[in-house]
């Protein structure tokens, strides 16, 4: 297949590569062209726009990092949506609201081409070892031509139909519930350490038995160490996603404490200019709270 | 080794039976004989008291629902303290405060007897298995005399001591992040629920890949599906535990916005009269502030 | 002067009413005419459009739901933004966000108009009586033009300088306030009905002492008394103004606890569709969590 | 009469003042006696222990700082409790728990004397001007004997009938309203502050229309000039009153997520080890966290 990439941050450049494993001709795009340097050098070609990586192309990656980011790419003056050749895919594996994805879907619709949601889990080493957690969805038909693509990014599929939103918010819903067991641990690890308890010693205990998984175990070692790096996102960057999550919840009438609080703490490690450590670093305003702060 | 066990409750039948399993005599009682008939037709033995329980022995077990009756049992009229041949040690396996387990450990020590703080993490299934995880804090000599009697019960133990109220600050602390796991569920199915995603489908992926443990395999399942039975603890147990939480919180002076938020959320539903249903069911408070209850 | 006046709910007429007593001309517009009978019959004149109504206008008062509606009938089909006579004045009464109230703005500088913030505070029967506190924010020379106007309507004038989104700030804050005056009322409230204390003795102790002030006096009487009739707001209307002190908090990263507290309270109450009553009814969700709901 | 004083800080000792203007014979009784000095000038006599001050009292007033105190006092190795004459009244004016009030009712009652809860709000100045409002609960008769004296130091009394505990949940309840008023006032001046209105104007607006009262006069000033001095009562000693507040919601099974909000702002003022304010000065929380603070 030809396939065009557009955005190659840390996870863009990761899935691109494993992309370019198959036996596919792959066209890549970013904002600054130095970050296609490896992909270019491994075979891939570079488009000056957007809509001039997608002329000949039969599916379209894009990861970014906003709404008004996809939406430039895809909608703005160079964007590909009018360029994309009928039948092509749009794999859209940015983290954006269920409204942007539905109406980008809608948009595709009106060309003859077709929008999959396809939001992913996982740290940039999981997207190098094609070990993403992958949510789709949209038309079937879509999904099943995508497949074998998303069978080299991904050591998983899960499905949740139709509705072109759906996977967005389960997308959120997951950096949701990663920002609360950010908190639970924050505020269960300080309580030790004021306590007498060690906090290493808990996140040992806890991660290995009732609580043993990747987001206990990986970013646990962090707030049990208080040192959050390397930054695997940033606080401002996932502070936008617990907008949107909120933003979500707001619409649809679902009230979130959780959510509230996981937002707050963002919001005061961001306004605080706290800005060069991972995300998982807003454990500290426990810390601080508690009159032992360290960041 | 002569063992005395005192509460036979669920958890309390399951451990003591695997005790039996070693080559021990076994000394029960519980406030209500009826409790104690498979252990007694196991090959234990009934004691009328918790003192005529401990007359002889080595080691006393204790498994009771809160600091009240822990005091009770220990102190009170017919409380084993004085009972307790010197040397002896009290292994004191109920969820109670740090405090309460210090004041305790000490008047031990003016009668020549031990307190090991062991608290255990696991459904009654997992206690029947002997598969138990383990929490001990206390004197290293009377840990590891006891620490045979633990393999009998649990699966592995984590030690984090001298203290003696360690392992009931980490006992608590745990208690805290499964509530804050089940309400961070609670919120994210129900955000979904309210977007067209299924909640099932929400679980089947998290507690599969980021989340892949226990407690969000468990509780989840049950929110998933809104069907809170059977009864692992009531909610009302749990508050209790919470509300321990909150307390050695304020007396350290941590600030825990999420364990206030799953205090509150328990409070409700004791206060709405629901208590036949797990604790895990506390979950129905988002979904019927979102106007989507189903309990 | 040629007034014009576009929108007619409760409040826009009370205040176009009092417009009318000062020696103007007023024509009006809404979108149902049958909320204008009274004032035509006291002498104002019918247009079919805003853009009509302004059409020799040297001052047009905007009154409406919020901030998509002010939008519609300031720049829609029919919008009045292009028929305003050069030099005309836009006071804008509505309660919107500070970004709208600059947008705005914007564009009537661009047409040689300008934009006055101007929303008030006060529930229908002081904005009858011309006992409207008003807040005030733009170029000072249009400000005192309309000052004149301002005194028929209100009992005092509190300006908040030149940048046109401050007095929308402010309206937003009390609105908050407020809410916040309810929430407190609630629980103090339940508290004292739960351990034997009448609500309206702590009503009436708190209103006429600490907390003697209309707000207390006035949303609390409602709330002590579980009584929330007549509708001076509905809860739907209200959320989406705690929703823009939210949003307005987001974009300058101000962490609002008491924000999201009252938002939610809000939230619960629309998503279980509780919508014939004030706003000050959230308090219901206090005594619901605690078991004692009557609403 | 002849009357006992017992607690000399600012509030007892303005309290004592005014009785003693009344033509009324005084022994007084505190810690220490450096804060007896202007009272014995006055007239007032000197006794070593509480239950000397008593001995030959028909009223003993008592003010001190929390619970422990008031029982040290009543019930401890000097306390007055035996030594009240039979008939004599506890006029107890400290803010303390509904329950540590029912339980020295009890005791007074079976020595045949007699209790009355009697808290008080205002300030040391509002004390010293015999400006204060008076709460009581307790038997008729007791409050029909000591409602002479009462006139002596307050512009009013609200009585809240025969249940001893009442008077305490009112004054709990009390502070926690103030405490909201201030979280209210700190985040709405903060949101101001950020967007580009002055804290003291909005405060001007506030305080004088919707809120015009004392506790938004007064408190609020502070909030908006971010001055937290005189020390009308640290956040440590208020911190202990809304402690009060949370135990009884919890015992009474009110959720207050108002209540939890402020009670955390006053751990983490206490926790950073700020003490040298008036307790108001939490409010510097909402500013820290909004990246503006100036503590």
């Amino acid at each position: 297949m030809n396939i065009a990439f557009i955005g190659l941050g840390q996870m863009g450049q990761a899935i691109a590569h494993n992309l370019l494993k198959g036996d596919h001709t792959l066209t890549v795009f970013n904002r600054s062209r130095d970050k296609a340097e490896s992909l270019l050098q491994a075979g891939a070609s570079w488009a000056d726009t957007p809509a001039e990586a997608v002329a000949e192309a039969d599916v379209v990656f894009t990861m970014v990092s906003d709404d008004a980011a996809l939406r430039n790419i895809t909608l703005g003056d160079f964007g590909f949506l009018t360029a994309l050749p009928e039948g092509g895919i749009h794999v859209s594996c940015s983290t954006i609201s269920p409204e942007t994805a539905r109406e980008l879907a809608e948009q595709h619709r009106q060309k003859n081409t077709e929008y999959v949601a396809c939001p992913v889990f996982g740290k940039p080493e999981a997207a190098q070892a094609a070990k993403l957690w992958i949510c789709t969805s949209g038309s079937q038909s879509a999904k099943d031509r995508v497949g074998p693509l998303l069978e080299l990014i991904g050591q998983e599929t899960y499905d949740f139909g139709d509705d072109v939103g759906a996977a967005n918010v389960v997308k959120l819903a997951g950096n949701f519930m990663i920002g609360c067991a950010i908190e639970a641990m924050a505020e269960a690890f300080t309580l030790g350490e004021k306590n007498g308890v060690d906090r290493k010693a808990m996140w040992e205990l806890f991660s290995n038995t009732l609580f043993a998984s990747p987001v206990y175990k990986n970013y646990g070692k962090m707030i049990a160490e208080e040192a959050y790096q390397p930054v695997g996102a940033s606080p401002a960057l996932i502070r936008k996603d617990i907008r949107l999550v909120l933003d979500t919840a707001q619409q649809s009438m679902v009230p979130m404490p959780f959510g509230m609080v996981v937002f707050q703490q963002l919001t005061a490690t961001v306004a605080k200019g706290i800005d060069n450590i991972d995300w998982a670093g807003f454990a500290g305003e426990v810390s601080e709270n508690a009159g032992v702060g360290k960041r």
